[in-house]
């Protein structure tokens, strides 16, 4: 990997290629269309890898133009010998298209020894953590993330893999307002990216750990997708559209959700959530299958864990039954107890 | 393959292990749930292969205890030398366990030069069509297949690759009603299926084309499934709760457009489909979506083909431009009008 100790990347979308220069403005119009609005500050973070190294010379042509105050940050996961280098290049990027540039170290042996949970999972959960940190130090509105549209075909294999339902199979969202998170790159692939830094003369840093085989993103990666790709050259074209197709479903069985509640409201307290005869009678499986599931939702924002189809799908089987006094456990020390034709999700013990 | 003259295949439940004789029982709860009713005379697709084998089995053990008539049919499609064997194989089998036996010939190869079509949809079609013609001459109420839970997954990850929107992308559905078809094995691996043969001593034909790598479904089997299996063991077991999850979404809005059609119904004359404007902006893109390929697929009946998601996306965002004597290009020769906020859907050149 050559790093030149100043690169120079395009200074004016008048100095790309018409066709990418297309593809950089629809990307500007869907970050306005998301709520980037004119004028805002924005949080990209960027490890240095091709993708979140594209995101950051893009973002920085569009931020003239919609005078969106760009901040950049990296977080240092101590776990590789490279990432001095790494953070280092990121920087010198940063210098050249002056943006201010903002590194956090989290330690994510020490933290996934002392929480005995894995490396990846300690990682992203501590990554989060600090961006939003940041995010709110530098007073940014968005944070913004380099996931395209490989990562997204992961995404959804994992998901299938695991027997996630819909619309929650279509993978990650590109526009996820509750965590003030943004991923404008979803829909290009990461060779495509790849190919315009090259062009551009911008060097960045193939991580490693990508090609680790021990971690099922990066096998799937390797094996599956590329198979699937041969198969249909426009696989991710295919993938993107079911993603498209699952936000859809998802606003509208939010509101679909919020309607059924509004006329027989669910009783809450602090440690349940009681679904009353009345409303699961006044619905269909589909309908109940995901109030159960929004129920477990809201109480898992503390407890954490995520409730699997075929629990549910079991739980909604013993309510048609009609059965009593029937416990079902889910993940996160939850439990749904039947008790008269309503079902009440709590903790275990206390519902 | 051995085929002794007269295969001894088991004569009661009882002979059975326990639990292959509660997954039997099961089977047959699931077949009288899906309607097929007591003394109802049921046909079974029989290939020789190892799952229509075993479905010829079990039937044959609970065809008593409901008082069922079974009819076998085997079509023969003229390409491999070894399907006279086959056949031969099928007739042995009915007559050791007194089943009627019915077979038909497709000249596939014909037909399929006939009509510029390829061999394995042309043996599909064919196949149906002489089924369904047997299955009225012997008064049948029900069409029986083999297809089991590798199938499913197979059927999955094509419709995956296609880009299928959701609930089809569930993949092929255990009961069928308009085309009297029923799928009872679609939950049990072929694995198990063929395990239960050999323990029986019923000998099977393995169909040679199944490993043949020019079909794209046999790709799959051999390559993409065997790694995700290899990832999650359980696979096939999310793959039959996508398709269950997926049956109870398209319950859902099978009923939520008829109810939706019957509020601001639509115009429908012979060639075309009118959603008028008022309906339209009375829903959400995820109900508009599905009402389209609803006018669609109501019009294709006579016109075939399958509206992809990607043409409906567009079709969906014109609408909400406004725009206005715009045209879409459907599959079978369709398309869509746009026309003040109403969307008319017919042949190419008569709407």
């Amino acid at each position: 990997m050559t790093s030149p100790p100043l690169p120079a990347p395009p200074a004016s979308l008048r100095e790309l290629r018409p066709a990418v220069a297309r593809e950089c403005l629809r990307l500007e119009s869907t970050l306005l269309r998301f709520g980037a609005a004119r004028g805002q500050s924005l949080l990209l973070a960027v490890s240095g890898g091709g993708d979140s190294t594209a995101l950051t010379v893009i973002l920085a042509l569009l931020a003239p133009r919609q005078d969106w105050r760009l901040h950049v940050c990296t977080v240092h996961h101590g776990l590789r010998a490279e990432a001095d280098a790494e953070c280092g290049q990121v920087q010198r990027l940063c210098a050249a298209l002056h943006i201010p540039y903002h590194l956090r170290r989290a330690p994510v042996r020490e933290l996934a020894r002392a929480a005995g949970t894995g490396l990846e999972e300690t990682a992203r959960k501590a990554r989060y953590a600090l961006l939003e940190e940041v995010r709110q130090q530098t007073g940014c509105r968005w944070l913004l993330t380099g996931h395209q549209r490989e990562d997204l075909c992961e995404d959804q294999l994992m998901r299938l893999l695991r027997g996630t339902g819909w619309p929650a199979l279509g993978g990650m969202s590109d526009c996820d307002p509750e965590r003030h998170l943004l991923r404008p790159l979803l829909h290009l692939s990461g060779k495509k990216l790849r190919q315009w830094l090259r062009d551009w003369g911008v060097p960045w840093s193939e991580d490693s750990s990508n090609d680790d085989p021990s971690f099922l993103r990066n096998r799937l990666r390797h094996t599956v997708l590329p198979l699937l790709e041969k198969e249909n050259p426009a696989y991710g074209d295919s993938a993107s559209r079911l993603r498209q197709l699952a936000q859809l479903d998802a606003a509208y069985w939010e509101s679909t959700l919020d309607a059924a509640l509004a006329l027989t409201p669910w009783q809450q307290t602090e440690e349940s959530i009681t679904l009353p005869r009345a409303l699961l009678r006044a619905h269909p499986a589909a309908v109940r299958l995901r109030l159960y599931l929004r129920a477990l939702r809201c109480l898992s924002r503390r407890h954490g864990g995520q409730a699997r189809a075929e629990r549910l799908l079991a739980l909604d089987a013993a309510w048609q039954e009609g059965r009593g006094n029937t416990r079902f456990q889910f993940p996160g020390g939850l439990v749904a107890v039947l008790r008269g034709g309503a079902v009440t999700f709590g903790e275990d013990g206390g519902a």
